[in-house]
């Protein structure tokens, strides 16, 4: 049997449970086996409320977990109760939202979860807590011993993405994009497209930063003196990276049938064209890592917190691409 | 019967003469009557070349294109012969190419043609010859006595943009971002939507500049200080304006039912989600002059000019939406 996946409480004033209740709901729809890291407690009393028939069946150990997925919700305890009310975080419970990540990241290492999902944090609660890093991946960095920058992907159905730079303003993004972050992302990238996805020899489409790419310098000279000198590195070590490309053209139907993954200069370059396809089925991949993890592209979304609305489309689908990926790395 | 519409020739280097032969050719299929200005010998001299059927006759006035279009496509002489190959612009012809639109704006206002549809121009085939205007649609302003700048708009079935700024480099279009410039859209934008589209109250979805509209102020301020107060400006003068929203949500298929035209705030934000979802039947459509305005969403494509390969959907969706447009006018 396969081994299952670890799949975090993330932040207990969000959506995570209900979604993992709504994803184990649909376990006869090919949602692969999953053990949640969270209050067994919590859990079962959140189900009750919303009138959901689920059992939740409590694991001494994550190797349980594959056994008793067909019949209960399998819990791996995170170790406390959480304090939050739906939509209002409580910074009390900071230190089970980070145990619930270390324990995945555990479990992985251990051999005894095929990869790590994590549902959303919220980094504010965290900060007035007191976490010290920048985010959820880049912490996932630390605990994997990194000492590079993982790299993030969006995909969906129709197109993967890679943003070289993410939450910076867009003048900032401009000011600090640079040749040696888009090579990083593109090699990071070419080599989880080969090992994790199965594509031999992967081509990626790298964006231009300006309209058109910059016209040959006649709007902005970032395309030719950032971009261009990348992608010929890239070319140089083997990859077969193409542009830079006018961003308006390279996201149509016909061009995405050219590529396997397009580099992006900022949020939402990237961003833009994965939502306006499949805003509910898009996940988040962290390429880079030592393990497999992928998350739902979506927030904690406080505002529809316990109402049971939450649509667990993007948690299915990034359990299911988890498993795929695990799967072509050989049940490692 | 209504008017006809008016095509200009274009840049004759482009692939402006094939796909307004490959228009006519549709025309069972719903296309609306349409005369072309150009010279008449040229066209049907590429279509001899491409072997395609196509009766061209030579209009004396444009009043007779209406009873001709079933018949023969209908051409009123722009008044010389084109010197340019396939590919190949040719200075030379910069007269006649700026002739056409000359003459499409005058049977325009003189009541003769019901709306101008522009097929590409070479911006730099023009300016060697000496043209002094920044583009297409600046050049119509002027000859439209216009005193404030036109705006433009991207339309596809699914999704209508209009960016704020265009042709800038990503940095410039930050620096020069404007109130002024977002209010002065939301303006023409809503006056058309009331006037061709047939909207009642229309709905304006904003942009924010910054991934997730600057997160309050975390990253980045335009949003707060430049498009927050041009929202409430357009609100406070009855249009009812939203945002600025997170630009990689508000384009999904959930978010686009609920507004009539998104205004981005640079060029790829707007363009990106159009050309994704609909790269060959996007419509840029000039708002803000006193006659009707489309043209394809594509350049001269100057690669495959001349083959007879290039698709005429764009053109196609340019002319019925402008007749579509003219028909809210009341046929004026």
């Amino acid at each position: 049997m396969a081994l299952p996946l670890a799949l975090t409480m993330g932040e207990p004033a969000g959506i995570g449970g209900e979604i993992a209740l709504q994803a184990w709901l649909r376990r006869g729809d090919g949602v692969p086996p999953f053990y949640v890291i969270d209050d067994p407690g919590r859990l079962a009393e959140l189900a009750r409320h919303l009138g959901w028939d689920v059992r939740v069946r409590t694991l001494s150990a994550p190797q349980e977990a594959g056994a008793v997925f067909a019949e209960a919700l399998p819990v791996r305890p995170v170790g406390g109760r959480p304090h939050a009310e739906p939509g209002r975080p409580d910074p009390a419970d900071a230190a089970l939202v980070i145990a619930a990540i270390d324990a995945a990241v555990a479990d992985v290492q251990a051999g005894n979860a095929a990869a790590i999902v994590t549902n959303p944090i919220s980094k504010e609660a965290l900060y007035r807590a007191g976490f010290r890093h920048p985010g959820h991946t880049e912490y996932l960095g630390e605990l994997a011993g990194l000492a590079t920058t993982p790299v993030m992907m969006l995909a969906c159905a129709e197109l993967r993405v890679v943003p070289v730079t993410i939450h910076l303003a867009l003048r900032q993004a401009i000011e600090q994009l640079s040749s040696a972050a888009i090579v990083h992302a593109g090699q990071v990238t070419r080599a989880a497209l080969v090992r994790d996805f199965a594509i031999a020899a992967p081509v990626l489409a790298v964006a231009g930063l300006n309209p058109h790419a910059g016209e040959a310098g006649a709007l902005g000279h970032e395309d030719i003196d950032i971009i261009a000198p990348a992608i010929a590195t890239l070319r140089a070590a083997g990859i077969d990276a193409r542009g830079p490309l006018a961003a308006d053209a390279m996201f149509s139907a016909a061009a995405r049938r050219g590529y396997d993954a397009a580099l992006c200069m900022y949020h939402d370059q990237a961003l833009i064209p994965v939502k306006t396809l499949d805003f509910d089925g898009a996940v988040n991949v962290t390429l880079g890592l030592p393990f497999i993890r992928t998350s739902p592209d979506h927030g904690t979304a406080f505002d529809i917190a316990g109402r049971g609305i939450a649509r667990p489309d993007s948690l299915i689908a990034a359990l299911r691409l988890a498993a795929r990926m695990a799967a072509r790395r050989g049940g490692a």
